[in-house]
């Protein structure tokens, strides 16, 4: 049977580099590979196939190698290694950066930091290299300035409209850039994200979602697009007036399941 | 600025029905929506939004109406009632059932089965009803007939050639019928699965892969294409020669990070 | 400050081994040691330390050298090793068993088996060496003969009674040996908890969580008591006849938090 | 057969409370009784029974009828309401407090914070009410002072001895109050705990517990005991030598399994 698309590599590659200032980069790196494979794939002959073992080395090698002080550095330095194997056509370096800030009371100390994970995905074939930046896990929550009201009622409706409700999510985006990205970029998009999230009142998820999305086209030229994947981590008010409690409104039970999940590419308009 | 592809829906909705016979079905579903949402998202208009929470209300009034004795029924049930709505224009139930086997002691008593998650996904618009299978989480091993060897060699490559490795990967597949499923063919493809699996010399975790798609396309005829991804659980061996112990390289540390991660299609040739 | 109870280890170490016959033993293991360790906490004096990492290569050295045909004989080995250490005056090795099935299709391969994760914990100091037993996520369920009623009622409770709901568990038990124990007990004690799980109407959580140590006590004089823990994973009836759907009490809505946790031990008489 | 030591109770309460200010408490509450329950367990009567869904209601009660300002003094309202059941001899109130910072930009709007989950456990019975706090996850790393020498060494030790590492680990850490604590308690001893995991030069992770321990101990006089876990996240160095590339040591493998564990309890002298 024809082989159809395929890739392959090596994922939740853990890196850690530690600085001369003894500060420190801690990423998770994926490589992916396409290719002229199909020998691989139908006949057994693994001839010009790169062992994800060594795509592993690679990293490692290149990140003691190289100042690992910019990711879209870093990313297309992967990419352009591996385009160099005769019968790789396409490679793709994922990097994630987990947060670390610096402890008050020590030195060279550190504790997790907030603000979610960072991506930088870097992608390159005969026509060039390609950049695209991203946040996942950026947890965050509104106790005001949120509603939902005027959605499609029918006979399985059964949410009341509100006019005040906690709105909570855990912000996934992923952006294109148009050019090559800075170093710095990535935090001013994050703060864009940030402060559009909180900026508005809130009618949807969905226009959220689109205020942020637009907030980041209008502040960085360099972007093209970005895709952002809000779910909804509903807040139920819990009811205490059948306590003989009065009800202020204001406890809620926090669920996990169901969610809703709010999709969408806000872009530039042609 | 403009919206782009968008899509909105309920994802973990856990729904369990207890049959007549008190056997079980034990279902997580997802629904997702695509349609013209673009007031919501510029305007803060929700006119003819379907609420995520209806979604879920749907799905358990379904359940409680409908026999749930065939997934592709069920979810195109689901996918009909959606595109019954007038803003919307493409609808996605994806379903995924978790197994349970009788236990033999004891009458309408269950354990967690083995076998993996099956998925059953119905996607419609006004093209019609489209129907894709999978699994996912199918774990499988083998202790023989595993080898990796010939693949390229540079200054990077450290990783030596075996004839015997152990070989071990989490399966997920996903596969598109080109006409109506049966209920009975998800648990033919599955053991079509597990049967090439272990049918052949493995010269490479891609051999295998499409060894497995193959399978599936020549004991399926309605199943247009297959896409597989297969993780490299590596075991490694560990070196015990160091502590004058003799080595009989059956002995090997199972890793999680980082992972092999092999990905295709196999399709019907045209 | 003094220093009080104290205990160090290494814990997740991945072992697999395969057998002549190619079967294969797949056990996470836990080493844990107390002793004479009071300078290397409060002077920073490592004299006599065993490293963790050394406890590792342990773990696979003894698997190489020993036929790791019983997990009670391994653990001992295991235990009587790290005592021979002159400031270790307590070990404890946990092994956890990953359950593979043999594939029908296949030599040499498998898939995750059901059944839940085998526990078994060996403990040793100048007293002697101590066998435990155990099991964890062992997931059951019954879709009849379960009932909760007749509990207390106050201002607070909304529960309604039910003579017929969804009785759903993750299992955990260990159990303590008065003797040494054999390789095939385990499986007679998971037997013995399954059908005790559902040989019996239920009218609570208690009384089912009672009933299955009671079983084992009785099939198993070497065993001295027995603790298990079984969270009640709800299924809630979802009330559909606000749809106008007649409500058959046959669909349930899964719920993972919050949950009940029930948890006891029943031993032997004096 | 005998029923031991056993209890019950509702756990993964998700509880969010908005303040008059908009600010907000996210909680998780676990709730565990014991007392009078034998016949529960043994015949089936579940009569006093308080089933663990009132105890799910009564949190949620509880929380809109007291400001919630104090986790001391709503787990003490807990634990005081439970004990006024008949049956019921001792209560404990588990709270595990999700960090929230506000962001700059907007009013109301908050992301996850860093710093770890705060835990409060309050216990009563008979003999009064006890309090304990504590932490979790509380990801902390150094890139300097840390160390590991002069540790045993045998046949099976292969660990070289290193002069500086990187040390990292996820602190747990639990303390038991003599006295009542006040609310703002929990922030001292936190930034007690950092400050003192970077205050020092490191020669393991023991002598590291047991200077934090000590560093809260001296600090906090209503502390009578502090119990901490340490897990040693190991990030070895990657060997780029053999790469032809000149080794700096500055290039780590983080790794998640096997991991060291360290655990002990640091109390005052009698």
């Amino acid at each position: 049977m024809p082989l159809g698309a395929n890739s392959y590599g090596k994922s939740e590659i853990r890196l850690v580099k530690v600085g001369r200032d003894r500060g420190l980069r801690d990423l998770t790196v994926d490589i992916s590979l396409e290719g002229d494979f199909e020998a691989v794939h139908t006949r057994g002959d693994n001839t010009g196939l790169v062992a994800t073992d060594t795509m592993r080395n690679v990293v490692y090698a290149l990140a003691a190698e190289k100042p690992l002080d910019s990711l879209p550095a870093f990313g297309a330095d992967l990419v352009e290694h591996f385009l160099g194997h005769e019968r790789v056509s396409g490679a793709t370096a994922r990097l994630r950066e987990h947060p670390w800030e610096g402890l008050p009371g020590g030195e060279h100390a550190f504790q997790r930091g907030a603000g979610g994970t960072r991506l930088h995905e870097v992608s390159g074939d005969e026509q060039g290299v390609r950049h695209a930046g991203g946040v996942e896990d950026l947890l965050v929550l509104r106790t005001a300035g949120s509603a939902f009201a005027g959605f499609e009622r029918d006979r399985f409706t059964t949410l009341p409209e509100t006019g005040d409700r906690i709105l909570a999510t855990a912000v996934a985006a992923r952006w294109d850039y148009r050019e090559d990205p800075d170093e710095a970029d990535w935090a001013r998009v994050r703060d864009t994200l940030l402060a559009a999230f909180a900026d508005h009142h809130s009618p949807s998820v969905q226009f959220t979602l689109h205020r942020m999305g637009e907030a980041v086209l209008e502040a960085q030229p360099a972007i093209e697009r970005i895709h952002l994947t809000l779910p909804n981590r509903h807040h139920l008010p819990y009811d205490v007036s059948r306590f003989g409690i009065e009800d202020r409104g204001d406890v809620f039970h926090a669920t996990t399941e169901p969610f809703g999940l709010i999709d969408a590419t806000v872009e530039r308009g042609r």
